[in-house]
């Protein structure tokens, strides 16, 4: 008997980092390809890729990849393809029309040629001999965005991804909940559901609410106006066009993000700027302050980015001068507080007039649904079960309590598998049958999973307390511990740690004395980590990494 | 002519690292002494204290130290007391009851044994010649918080450390405005204000608000009930108790910090506890887990701290189980959010009820003023200059525009001096005439101060991307370029990295080559450094520390 399959490839209770895999009988079907971000433990990783080892697996059994669907055009749902899709069979990729543009920009960046077929909303298209799919219309902080019905033998798979209610969006463009409602009439087995914002109970406000506010902060401004905005809240950059065309300020777009998602927007007609609007950023220094609006790359205060080298005195053409007024049109993400707060804190320093949510709420509004929005689509819905995604366990849990029983739902109907199981629909049921273990795997410069465990654990270890390498010779079998050499680096200033370095080679030569004659180099490298680790430890409270070399003569 | 010095010398738009100077004629007049918290510029970093290097200057120079004041009893205003006072002569150090307890527990906690003298709110204390004080009793997150009145031979500058005007204080001991005004009556030269939620518009709402919804949320659970918190937040253990006891729970107390605020506030009856509530943590085990109300340290999911040694099934009297629940009465610290939601979603993963101020708003209250509350502080103390301080500059800076111009106070009467700077008041007018630079000085373990800038670089890049170590043999003077031994650790994992190993190998003797006859040892270090940097970065776009040894044999 067929079954369904179903994986969450980037973990289960990540917020980003999104794949899902669909799989019945020899065809798999993917949903989204995205990066995750790496935290604190995970030090100089630049990104995070989900982990494919099952589909590579699968693949190799004979298994046929029919399709790629892509939800939107977030990084945390496209961003990983140029680093996923070199290592995988070609398959056709579906998008809607902006996911399309910004999807192909992506892999372009990546060094990928390959064409996104985009896919309208109107109509059922046929993906394989078991997968078909439509898309519903959806609101979120990115046009075009799109839910997926997905029909399979086993019945339809609602997959929700990122999404908010919008009932007044900016382009007028709502959710289609007559669509969703006819989906809803067939019967739905399963929903996937982004339950991120589910710690907040009211509606949220729509995204059209921000437009006054930039309005009401931007005028009466004597020097420039500086927007920074995350760079594919196309909605937001209209927003700002708006407020700038009836303030008679130009508008330049000044970052490398801002200015290709802009360019991908045009040609679709997701941004409308009327003509004589927007001039090219090396334009700038033709006009005066007052006749400028720029909207600038860099809302999270990201080192290297064009609003810190703006304010930093190091961008060519942005000098951000007293009069002019920044607006941080964006929310700090979790665990970004130091660069976001620290750009405020240097433009504050720096006298210049700097307005942000903390001091003007309604200056950003989220994308994704709160709790009663999550409760309005589940019940249009109406599916048999449900399993929330794209938030962390918390959310996962709370889904429950805030989301699912208020309507009914039993504590069977929410799904919530652990992180790597393969949940399975057989019959209409669901079970879990096997659990893998996904594995993050880091992207750091130019290497892509050569980062693990090791190589990161290390890292911490001489990030926190640096590293004291022992080079020891060996002539004729015998260690020479009258000629040990120590280098260390982040340890202690080794200008003025003579004490220590002499304490470090009278301990390792006590150690190598105690080993008796022509002990196993690893039994040496052992105890002097040891030995030492514990008398740093014991003198100073300091753990740095202890590295023994043993160099033949 | 004489004049009043002040400087803050934790640093100005530092939040913690609290401690300040006046200094008149040859009288130094110290004002707290508190920690301040290593952001990731700083790994490995246990604590920062406040740099006294001015002040080592001006004892150097004949100055007397005539006495240090403390505002209240949180860390970032005593904790730093045992690694500042061994460096600086005798004086008398003044405080509240709890504030005294406090501070003589964290300088026992270093080995350092002081009394505090316990001051009065109902007179002035006359401390030195040009010196005396009173204090003012007000509102905080900890009992027996006082803002200090400092009279001066330039005038009164009124000290307004942290605080909020909570209007029904737990413990009824309301903000004393009678005093305040009294003060003001004489004249007020310059107020020091407490700016931290200058970004808040509306009145804070009071403590005790938490004690109902801890109550609510304490009722009907079925298993034990855990309550984190900061640990000096006496009045949430308080309000804790006092919930227990109405559903008829036994309460311990778990975790160093809170047992040990605990024993000081008792005998100072800053805590009412009924007969027979209290049983000692190692009793748990004796009652059943619905008779028992745990308050444990922990609150920010501190790696290593009670509460996440019991999430984790590794603390020797508390076990978590699926019918107990967790209640964090705190609020996450900017910058923690990993730790803190990190112990939340291990919590939901394993199936414990856990609430927390996202999904229950009133669960935690902070302890400091908004703008509407520093607005009438403010106005009663109606000085001639205010001071905003104990925010990030974002905060002084806006301070000006919802605190100080709605009262009608010009930019020249609000003081924002730079960091280090020395502000002097002459004849009443206030003016900056030099800028001391204050340098952080970090504790890492036993060291104090011995982790500077230099250290703190290596770190970083050690911690972003490893290192590579070579070891070159230097015979008769000649390298000998075939028997390089290179290790690294935390660049990529070494066992599948002999490609690499050999490109380093390889690029090492060619650099040497090129050198020539017998080049100085540094010539040949930095070549190298610099060409392997290079090199690696181009290939792989990783900057691993490069540390080449050159060994005499």
């Amino acid at each position: 008997m067929s079954e369904l399959k179903m994986i969450a490839m980037g973990g289960l209770g990540n917020v980003t980092q999104n794949m899902y895999l669909y799989e019945y009988e020899d065809e798999i079907l993917l949903v989204d390809c995205g990066i995750g971000f790496p935290d604190r433990y995970m030090p100089g990783v630049d990104v995070l890729i989900p982990d494919i080892g099952y589909l590579l697996n699968r693949v190799e059994q004979g298994k046929k990849i029919v399709g790629m669907i892509l939800t939107h055009g977030h990084d945390d749902h496209i961003a990983a393809l140029p680093y996923v899709l070199p290592d995988l069979p070609v398959f056709p990729l579906f998008g809607s029309p902006l996911t399309a543009s910004f999807a192909q920009n992506r892999m372009k960046d990546g060094g990928i040629e390959r064409e996104v077929e985009v896919v309208s909303s109107s109509e059922v298209f046929k993906i394989s001999e078991y997968f078909s799919a439509e898309a519903v219309t959806m609101t979120h902080s990115v046009p075009d965005t799109r839910h997926y019905a997905i029909h399979t033998p086993e019945g339809i798979i609602y997959h929700g991804s990122d999404f908010k209610i919008d009932l007044s969006p900016v382009d007028g463009v709502k959710a289609d909940m007559a669509h969703i409602e006819q989906i809803a009439s067939q019967g739905v087995l399963c929903m996937m559901i982004d339950s991120l914002r589910v710690e907040r109970l009211d509606w949220s406000k729509s995204e059209s609410i921000v437009g006054p506010v930039l309005l009401k902060e931007m005028t009466d401004v004597g020097g420039m106006i500086i927007v920074t905005l995350m760079s594919s809240h196309i909605h937001r950059i209209q927003q700002t066009i708006d407020a700038a065309v009836k303030l008679g300020r130009k508008v330049a777009f000044v970052g490398r993000s801002v200015e290709a998602n802009v360019q991908a927007a045009l040609p679709l007609h997701k941004l409308h700027i009327p003509n004589d609007t927007v001039i090219d950023k090396r334009e700038i220094s033709n006009f005066k302050p007052h006749q400028l609006c720029i909207i600038i790359a860099g809302s999270q205060g990201q080192e290297g980015s064009s609003l810190m080298r703006a304010i930093y005195g190091d961008h060519p053409v942005i000098q951000i001068r007293p009069q002019d007024k920044v607006l941080f049109s964006a929310d700090v993400i979790p665990g970004n507080e130091l660069n976001f707060y620290g750009a405020i804190d240097e433009l504050c320093r720096n006298g210049i007039n700097v307005v942000y949510p903390d001091i003007s709420p309604d200056l950003h509004q989220s994308g994704h649904a709160s709790a009663a929005e999550q409760r309005d689509l589940l019940k249009r819905v109406n599916p048999k079960y449900v399993m929330p995604i794209g938030g962390s366990d918390r959310h996962r849990v709370k889904f429950v309590d805030f989301v699912a029983e208020p309507l009914g739902y039993s504590a069977e109907q929410v799904l919530i598998p652990e992180n790597g199981a393969i949940l399975s629909f057989e019959n209409g049921l669901p079970s879990v049958k096997d659990v893998i273990p996904l594995r993050p795997r880091a992207v750091d410069g130019l290497g892509i999973g050569d980062v693990g465990p090791v190589v990161l654990s290390d890292r911490r270890v001489l990030g926190q307390s640096g590293m004291i390498v022992l080079v020891i010779p060996r002539v004729h079998g015998h260690l020479d511990t009258r000629n040990i050499t120590v280098v260390s680096r982040g340890f202690v200033f080794m200008k003025e740690a003579d004490e220590v370095i002499g304490f470090i080679k009278e301990q390792t030569a006590t150690v190598i004395s105690e080993l008796g004659d022509k002990p196993r180099e690893e039994e040496v490298k052992r105890a002097i980590e040891k030995r030492l680790s514990r008398r740093l430890y014991k003198i100073i409270r300091r753990e740095p990494m202890i590295v023994p070399v043993i160099l033949e003569m």
